[in-house]
């Protein structure tokens, strides 16, 4: 049977054999929930970076840049890590150059994957579908806070976990606990992750309308994938089977 | 209010400020529930080492030696990694030294701490009333399985957190998973971790004793401390208060 297991942070990914898996990546505050909305809502691709710098060369270049650092959208960018500064229709059609605290980072920590697809709670369904076709182990990367384990990411792989149990099984502690969590969270995930490091860090920004938004399940019919360093949507028809 | 952080593996340490802290070193299966019952059964003193020719050097010098591998003792040492090795009547008065796939490892990388502890369900009590006065902050360090996040550790982690939620408030997220999940476990913490990746394999070790001990809280009443590079029992009377 097929191998699911789940990486808590970016700093444990070097423990990881990704060649040959799917990585799914995972930052639900708020870098892969912003991706799927951007993408679902007619971005036509972006370029996640890992620096500021880059970020800003190619926002120089004429792209329009988005950038995140601890929570607040950085200077001098175009968009913040709010979904719903994706999910504006003067984006259409556009490329957008995209840097977060986490998220972005975790992409570029993966880049040697066989596939990278972007996972958060607003295409849950729509992923599991499709990773439930694939023939490759899976990696359901969190993106963390700053290298340390976040509960939210946590959830996100533990539904995808419980979610894919007929088509994947886990040999990895993490993916046992990530589960066991999501099954009890999943009923009410906003109050369960109310009291989180994370969730306690936006409320002091004032973005409860982000967090609620980010914990709705299937919103959108969309994967981001990562083709060329840029992510851009999945043709799923094609890629099923 | 002093802080309870929770690491869940050792590559994640050094996103830790350890100088003015308190770590606690758990190895559940097997290390820090070996060292515990060797402390309380008699053994005078422990050297615990991370590589195997370090282990080899101290038992050239005519110390017993104890080193463990993959879960085997590794050939050519008097001692594995079972708590029942080292609850022999002949260490008593002994100073041994040990190496272990992660626990030792673990002590090591931890060894910039204000004090080290080490932690196991066979000093539960004992280890949550002496931390309970203590005026640092903690952290809790566990092992894992080669950098990997394990479950039983988790859960020794989270029972820590549960029983000195009095004292130490948590601002990671990591503390407060392993709170959920010992509340979820702790009425049968054997059948909860049954699944997990390391059980199974020591199951093929056929060491089911050793994992129900180590699963028993509160057999002794001391506390392994590091001094001197040596683990002995702490003298908890005079550490109080």
């Amino acid at each position: 049977m097929k191998k699911i297991d789940v990486c808590f942070s970016p700093e444990l990914l070097h423990l990881y054999d990704l060649q040959h898996r799917v990585v799914v990546v995972v930052d639900i505050l708020r870098a892969t929930s912003c991706i799927t909305a951007g993408i679902a809502c007619g971005i036509k691709s972006i370029i996640p970076v890992a620096s500021l710098d880059e970020c800003k060369k190619l926002q120089q270049q004429g792209l329009l840049a988005g950038a995140e650092r601890d929570g607040k959208k950085a200077e001098g960018f175009d968009l913040g890590n709010s979904p719903f500064d994706y999910m504006d229709d003067r984006l259409r059609g556009k490329t957008i150059a995209m840097t977060t605290t986490n998220g972005t980072q975790a992409i570029e920590g993966a880049k040697n994957a066989y596939q990278i697809v972007i996972g958060s709670f607003l295409n849950l369904s729509t992923l599991v579908n499709f990773l439930s076709t694939q023939e490759r182990d899976l990696l359901v990367l969190c993106a963390g806070w700053k290298g340390k384990f976040n509960l939210e990411d946590t959830l996100f792989a533990g539904a995808l976990v419980e979610n894919l149990l007929e088509h994947f099984e886990s040999e990895d502690d993490a993916a046992l606990a990530a589960g066991k969590l999501y099954l009890l969270a999943k009923s009410d995930l906003l109050s369960f992750i109310s009291n989180s490091s994370h969730v306690n860090r936006l409320k002091r920004l004032n973005i409860e309308k982000d967090i609620e938004f980010c914990l709705k399940p299937d919103q959108f019919e969309v994967i981001p994938i990562l083709q060329n360093g840029q992510l851009i949507k999945l043709d799923i028809v094609n890629h099923l089977g």
